[in-house]
This record gives structure tokens, sequence and C-alpha cells, in this order.
């Protein structure tokens, strides 16, 4: 329709950078990938950015002229109130690169910039798990644990753009896990996929040779989807790790319950292929650390958009700069 | 002036209840107090409101034809969005009390309910130690911990009236201690005015009796305000057992800077009174536990309005009916 307003999405990885326009409605045509190479350095970053954006463009049969506004995220660290990337450890080496006015003023569009974290749990809450909720908080679960918060349409970005980094909040005092922050106790130390194939290592070095995931480990790499097959054909040491860590996520799921108190919990990431089972896990843990209230009401679920979350929500975003907060 | 529009905010606490008239600039008229009596039921109750709301206006030389609007902040348990006080510990034997349509009809104003912990973080946002300031994260330390989150000027209520109840997030898994609310782990279960006595009761039980701790228990109540005397006169048990509790509220401080990133964190509460040297400790922890950027940037402050934080937050929140929230 000539009146419906149109946005561009750009998701911004370590790897590859995808975008797509989105509708005012929130449909998604097709999208385009392309490789970010941070290596050939922030110009040559910059120049593949404003390239994607424009294939997009080109792949929904549209034009310039039709699109209202863009949207790009990134990953951190970055300024959100100045529109930088700062120092992001996966976009080596990138320092302090100007991604919202650059792609502004190329375009000559309105651009909203946010961390790709945020960016996903606002695709997640405008067309996926959380399409017709209030509020949600997303943890998104990789080599690290990453979050994102909604609060009636509008992204918890926090004062310094340090909202929602939820794997690092503490959740052990005793006994401490390093981080790959530095700090100790995170909960990314311990429930991150890299931290359940720590914790399976460990739990394999100290018991005998029973497990299936041992001879798994002498033929290949130990990954968090091998130790939740071996749950799942039951084995009884992937087994504990697997309950331990829906534990350990109910554990954060219901310290957000208490101080957010969202209508809906997603988690996404590679451990959401686990299927069902792993969220009645975590469901069946949260009434040990939440109150009956938020226990029995919030929404614990699965995202639904996979890594199209990333550009959906970067496109929320730019959304957001012309029709105001998405509050329902 | 004529012009001016005024408030009352009501505080209903377990004991005692005040009220005082404020106006659009936060100026606050001499406030009332009227013992609570719950006991004597919520009827009787709804009515003490009431004549505390006529006192106040009284006491500011008003009348109700001046009132713009009432705020009303109670304990919880609570459901913010239909008015009603639920099942409060604080207040037996009051049960499904719908005070907000009570007051709104009695007076015929605008009437805005808060949580008691909200409402004092949104006295210090408005007044206190918060002014100026765009977000804040409140800890109250007592019997409990309270919290009250203000983002933009409002209250961070959540989806289920359990916004902000910071006492109650997680911090061990090891060996979690019980907390009054039945679950393990609770921040408060380590930090409470009542935990540090708590704390200190069993370190003494382990230890030969050097502590000048041991002689004030022999002859007096150990409370907290004695332990942080003992501390501040050089005790060693004393000073470590203040050093791991401002350790606990740095841990406490730095999660809610994960996850709402505020512009400054207030500790509200009896151990205020341990004065800067307490405040000193607790900012000296933080880098321990938190992010480089918000541990360096995140201010953190005592609070300033002391008890009267309660019916200031409530004023505040019945001027958010008429004028909408206090953005900055």
């Amino acid at each position: 329709m000539a009146t419906e307003l149109r946005y561009v999405g750009l998701d911004v990885g370590g790897t590859t950078m995808k975008a797509a326009v989105v509708d005012d409605d929130g449909r998604v045509a097709p999208h385009v990938s392309l490789p970010t190479e941070p290596e050939r350095g922030q110009e040559a970053g910059l120049e593949t950015m404003c390239q994607a954006i424009r294939m997009a463009i080109a792949a929904a049969g549209s034009t310039l002229d039709e699109i209202a506004a863009i949207g790009v995220a990134t990953p951190g660290t970055m300024d959100l109130k100045t529109g930088y990337i700062l120092d992001p450890p996966n976009l080596k080496p990138w320092r302090n690169v100007p991604v919202r006015d650059y792609i502004a003023h190329h375009f000559g569009k309105p651009t909203a910039f946010q961390n790709d974290a945020n960016a996903a749990a606002m695709g997640e809450y405008w067309s996926g798990a959380g399409a017709g909720t209030r509020s949600l908080v997303m943890f998104t679960l990789g080599t690290g644990i990453g979050g994102g918060i909604i609060i009636n349409g509008e992204v918890l970005e926090g004062e310094h753009s340090h909202g929602a980094e939820l794997g690092h909040m503490k959740i052990e005092m005793t006994n401490p896990r390093l981080c790959g922050c530095g700090k100790r106790g995170c909960l990314e130390a311990y429930a991150s996929a890299t931290a359940v194939v720590k914790r399976t290592e460990e739990a394999l070095a100290q018991t005998s040779p029973t497990s299936i995931l041992h001879s798994i480990r002498r033929e290949k790499k130990l990954t968090a989807r091998r130790i939740f097959e071996a749950a799942m054909a039951g084995d009884a040491l992937a087994l504990r790790i697997v309950d331990e860590t829906a534990a350990m996520l109910a554990l954060g799921a219901s310290n957000l319950m208490h101080v957010i108190n969202p209508e809906m919990v997603v988690f996404a990431g590679g451990m959401v292929e686990a299927g069902d089972w792993f969220l009645q896990q975590i469901r069946r843990h949260v009434p040990t650390y939440a109150f009956p209230v938020p226990a029995e009401r919030t929404q614990i679920c699965f995202a639904r958009l996979g890594s199209d979350a990333g550009f959906i929500g970067a496109a929320a975003c730019a959304r957001q700069l012309i029709r105001g907060a998405l509050r329902r």
C-alpha cells in the first residue's frame, strides 16, 4: 500500500550482518546477509552496512523514498545516547564508530541505534513470542548471556547504555565462578552455553567414566547441544547438568520477576533448540525462587524469531522514531 | 498562590500514618500523624486515613477545594491496578481493602495508590537525594529490604505489582540463608538490619569473647545500630560485619546497575545513620561487582527525606495524575 510506512532493520553481528524491510505491521520482506569482516576496518564496515541497507530495500521491491526510517543494531560496547560503537570485542579493531549519524547522513533518514540484545528483545516484543504483552525480559543464551528489557514498548537502555546486562547479575558469593567479563559470580559464568560445557567438563573429571559424555568427549568436541542431546537420551550426568542449568536460569528469571516483574520472560539462543522439555524444567524451578504471584502468572517462553529478531527489532526501533513507543 | 496546585500525600505504616499537603514544586506543609491501629479493622482504618487527610489539609491552612489530587501509600501485599491492599502482613487483619476507590469516592478527588517503598523512592526522586536525576533505584534497609525504581518519573510497578522487590533478589546458591519470605538466598537475608544482627550473633557464638559486642550483648539487646557503633569504635568483629554488609549491598547495587543501570542508587533506612563512612565502604566495594562504566558513573547516595519520603512520594504520585510523569 502506498500509504503504509516501511522501515529498514539492520543487525550487525561479528560474522554476518542481516537486513530487511519491515512494514508498519511487522511484516518482513526477504532479508539479505553480508559478511561483516570487521578486520577490514570500520570505514569498510560502515560501507558494508550501507550496502546491506540498499540491498534490503531492493529485495523488498522498494525504493529509498518509501523508507520512513532506519534502525541499526550492533554488539556493545556502545553509547546509545550519542549513537557510537565504542570498543566492541566482537568487532575488533573498530573503535568509536559514529554508526547512527553516519547512516542517518548517508541515507537522509531518521536512524535508530540499539544494542543487539535489546533489539532482539524488541523484535520478540513487536512480532515474536511477546506480541501482545506489555512487558518482557529476554535472556539470550550463547557464548555469553545477553539481555533485553521492554516495558510498555520502550527499551530499557539504562543511563550509561548498560540496561539489561542480565548475564552479569551476581548470583553466588561463597564460591563464585570467574566470568568472561573478569568479575566473579555472574549468571553468565553458570548458565551460558560456554558455562554449561565448562561445568560438564569439570563434572566429567570428577566422575567415573560411565557417562556417554565421556565417550562423546573422546571423539568430538563437547558442546552444549551434545550435552542436551545426551540428557534427552537419558544420561544421568547430562540430566543433572541440564537440570542445574534450568535451576540457575529459573533463579535468574525470578530475580527479574522481583525487579522488573514483567508479563513474560523469554529465553533465546541455541539452548532453545532443546525444546519444550527444557522450558518445562525451567518453569518447574521458578517457584523455588519467586514469590507465588509472579511465579504463577509470569509467562515463560522461548523466543520465536530466531536470528531474525535483531533486524526485526532494529526496524521496530526505527518505527518508534516515527510512531512513538508501541504501548499496549 | 491561588493558581498553584496542591496535593495530599498519605503514607500508611503498620504503627503510624502520616499525611501532608505538598504543592506543585514539592514544598511540604506541616505533616500530621495518627496511629494506624490496624487491629481495629479495615473500616476503622479507612476512616482514620480520611481523618489524616482532612487534618493534613487543615494543617496546611487549605481547603478540600484547593486539593487537586490525593496519593496514598501502603505496605504490601497489594494490587496496584485495582487499588486494593490484599493481605498485608503489617496491617493484620486487613484483607482486600479497596483503598484507592474508597478515598477517591470519599473526597471526590483523583486518587493515586502506591506501594510504600515505591512511594518513598518517588519522594526521593521528586525532592530528595534524587532531585534532578532521570532514574534512581532505592534500597530501604530495615527489618527487611524494600525497593523502589523510578525511571523517567515513573514508578516501575511491574505487571503484578511486584516491581522492585529488591530484597528478594537471590545472591547466593551454595549456602543460601533462609529469608523471612520463606525462600533462600535473598539479599534481605544478608543485608537487612535484622540479618546484620543475626550474622553478628552467629559470629559471636564462634569467636572468643574479645569483641565489645560480647559485653554489649550481655547487657542489652544487640541491634544493627549498636553493631555499627562498635565498628566505629574500632571493634574488629563489628568492623568485619559492617564491611561484609557493605560488600553485599554493593553487590545488590551492582546487580541493579546491570539491570536498570540508573543514574543513582539511594540507600535509605536506619543504617543510613551510620553516616558517610558506611556509604564510602559500599562505594569501595562496587568496582568488585560492577562494570567499569556504571561503577564509575552511578551516583551512590543516602536518602535525604527520612520517614517523610513516603507521604511526599504519595503526593508526587497524586501530582502525576494531574501533571503526568515528572520526566527529566
